[in-house]
């Protein structure tokens, strides 16, 4: 498959697994934050990585549908007034500016919920016990152990003042608040294809520093670009005093850091023996946008 | 078991459960709505059902559980400034006046994940598919189709003025914001047991009927009590107008409906055939509450 056959087959299924059924409020909201023009890149990467390990990447459909769910959950409540209090996301009014902070937050809340719903009933072709895997992996990454671990950070990061403290807690933040979804994409993927321990640790590694990277650009990104390429609002961190690589190191630094990684991902794939167009785009253009 | 032998099992569960972890802040603000002290009716509903249907109920402890977890997170949510704005719940300070919005949108968010997880980690006893079998009610009572419906309901109430339009979407908010976590409560006690399907729609008719008599309770009781009665800030809905029994039928036709809906849950219990001190000292409480 390709980028967009992937892309095309996840923004069907998304619109399929959510119809609007009464209240109507609530899955319009729910609908309008899944369904917002995206790269689907967790979804895909999910889906890549069961082919790669040798599966069948309609297996994972479910899942991958799940994760794209469960990132737009954290993008609507992120954006709340009570959280970083932002107007705008891909390009168009974020939820709570469309749905008012009420039904934005019981959205976001009914998401967390159909999410798994979605994995437990479409996964036809997967056993019992294999679903509960993929639930175990999901609960792990999504929960408090997991992205909203690093959301919390995020939110707490302006209170510490020490430099070592910082890096760690930048790092800590990456990770949770990003590689953790990556994660959850790639490994599910990856447990739905039976790899074992010894790939399924690569891959995790793999996820582990991409994510990091592709946070790293989006503070880059955050920094050096316009609301019209980001579709978001732009230069708030900085505004705000936000703890990003950015403020911690400087744009040239930061760069050098997110080659290193784009280059350790590479690295990874080519001990797992992955040949993916897919992988190499997502690396290259990550890089490109750094290089403008 | 008698019903504080419930109440303290489930304590003790719920201790073990929530252990504080990194983020301290955010296990904190989990913990603390969901041990404040309660009546724990949902899970010794569940319990309970499951030993009257001839189940052992230590099967179903980590479900009961996750079940007052969902619970405190619709509360921790239920009270945030953009929702109804509550100061107190259970006589002590709301999440959100403790731990700041911010970090109580997280905590209830990551409580919506935990609470499944409780299921899938420790339901030793249960094999794949019937834990799979719980998930699904547990999903379908938890989320868009089930409390949150009942939610976004509430919130919208005051907007429609058609009477008869008000006695449908009262009871509708009843069923789905109160009636729908005794059903989950119930269903899945009953299930973990094995009943037949006759057995469990019976019982789902109880928790029907018995969860719109203690949500019309709850609006009585904002009316005619205290504060330190109720533990939280009472004659709230009056003042802002909003849809209850009270506001639609009085106080006196609305004293007479809850107590039709009680006698209607002995009759359940009598066809049932299930003879429970618990359950009738729950529906006896409710009546003598409204006796006062």
């Amino acid at each position: 498959m390709k980028m967009n056959d992937y892309i095309n087959l996840i923004n069907d299924y998304l619109n399929e697994y959510i119809q609007i059924e009464e209240p109507s409020e609530l899955f319009k909201s729910m609908k309008y934050t899944v369904t917002l023009p995206g790269k689907r890149l967790r979804p895909v990467m999910c889906l890549e990585t069961c082919s790669l390990s040798g599966g069948n990447f309609e297996d994972a459909i479910p899942c991958a549908c799940a994760i794209e769910m469960l990132h737009a959950q954290t993008l609507i409540h992120d954006d709340l007034p009570c959280m970083d209090n932002d107007d705008f996301r891909r390009g168009k009014p974020s939820n709570h500016k469309v749905f008012g902070a009420a039904v934005a937050t019981l959205s976001g809340d009914a998401l967390l919920t159909y999410a798994p719903q979605i994995i437990t009933k479409y996964s036809k072709t997967l056993s019992p016990s294999k679903i509960i895997m993929v639930l175990n992996e999901y609960f792990n990454y999504a929960g408090a152990r997991g992205v909203i671990a690093g959301q919390v950070l995020d939110i707490e990061s302006e209170k510490n003042n020490d430099i070592n403290d910082k890096k760690n807690t930048l790092k800590y933040i990456y990770i949770h608040k990003t590689s953790d979804l990556f994660k959850l994409a790639m490994r599910t993927g990856a447990i739905i294809a039976n790899v074992d321990d010894e790939k399924l640790n690569k891959i995790t590694d793999f996820a582990q520093n991409f994510g990091i990277a592709f946070q790293m650009a989006d503070d880059i990104l955050d920094e050096i670009s316009t609301f019209e390429e980001m579709g978001k609002t732009t230069g708030k961190d900085k505004e705000e005093g936000k703890l990003t690589c950015v403020s911690l190191y400087g744009l040239d630094e930061s760069k050098n850091k997110l080659s290193c990684l784009l280059n350790k991902c590479h690295g990874i794939m080519n001990e797992l023996n992955f040949k993916s167009e897919i992988f190499e785009q997502i690396l290259d253009k990550i890089q490109k946008r750094m290089d403008i």
